[in-house]
């Protein structure tokens, strides 16, 4: 990355990533408190109190800076979700209970918690921002991770095929995943974990 | 209901239910066109030519006309899966496998053939209308009919409580069954079916 040529700090000041680092809290502060779609770069400029310019040096777009966001606040969803399954001697059957559970329950937080923010996760969902791919992607491979182990085990059926077997977990796992579909399916969220995850963990016995 | 007071036809005009049938055509036409959200019952009642005085002694709101509406695009496609599940001959896994394959495909045309009635029903769901609800009881009776007979006939396992069983289908089903949702899960309508189908027909096995 190039050296801000406009309203440099100093020509000595912090690393890049600090930089960005501090455009991405303080726009999450102003997202969280006015929303993404009503805020434009300016007025976060302006917040921040750096020329517009130069957070252009920094992200492409307001996009990018959501995206950066989404990022973090996916990233934290994922983190209890491995903190979650990674326990040490609990089975796959288990480990499944707890990804649906701590999926559930994570979503369900941040929609309460941080309506502006879930808005955001949201809106990268429906538009297909990486933040939302990645995220996407990182649970499927928890779910092809606990499904092999199960296999291994003999906990779990092995005459399906592996990627047919994951991919309909995922599929019927998406209305909890997916923020755009998840404030839609809050009726459900008491429910939900235990009979999806009883209805994925029968469809597994061998 | 009380004989129209207002440019009324005439005293010995069509029976209501004609008229009420009339007023749904028309609001039909004109929501398929200028959307829901846009049409008032001031407009509704131009296009008709009758008074909005006089639609009003035939429903209570522009939500009653809409819910008609929805009542006969939703009757529609549980005449059409009725029609699919209920041929002779067919076991009940056959019969499951065609109530998944034909709620989505009838739900994909809708979207596609005609969007702003879809984008009626997808309204409905979110605001509960009675339509939307009387549609969701519907389906939830036929995967209990087909649970049901599969339990009988030995084809499926009988474990687990029925209600369960069927609530957690229901759930499984909802991204398909709820126009809310399916409209952000076109991207897997291809593979939807039989990914979901083998997945709880998995979990139904004996």
């Amino acid at each position: 990355m190039n050296q801000p040529s406009v309203s440099s700090p100093s020509a000595r000041g912090p690393a890049d990533h600090d930089i960005r680092d501090q455009i991405v809290a303080a726009a999450n502060e102003h997202f969280s408190q006015y929303g993404y779609g009503k805020t434009t770069v300016s007025d976060l400029a302006k917040a921040i109190g750096f020329s517009k310019a130069y957070i252009y040096k920094f992200f492409e777009s307001k996009q990018a800076i959501g995206n950066a966001i989404c990022t973090n606040c996916l990233t934290e969803i994922v983190a209890a979700v491995e903190q979650a399954i990674n326990a040490d001697g609990i089975s796959p059957t288990e480990r499944f209970r707890r990804l649906v559970k701590t999926l559930i329950a994570t979503g369900v937080s941040l929609f309460f918690n941080d309506r502006k923010l879930y808005d955001i996760a949201a809106f990268a969902a429906s538009e297909r921002w990486p933040s939302s791919q990645v995220y996407d992607a990182q649970i499927k491979s928890f779910v092809l991770q606990i499904v092999r182990e199960g296999r291994e085990l003999g906990e779990f059926e092995r005459k399906t095929p592996l990627d047919e077997t994951v991919e309909a977990i995922h599929l019927a796992l998406r209305p909890f995943i997916n923020p755009l579909l998840l404030q839609h399916n809050l009726d459900f969220v008491e429910e939900a974990p235990s009979l999806i995850s009883n209805l994925v963990l029968r469809s597994l016995m061998p």
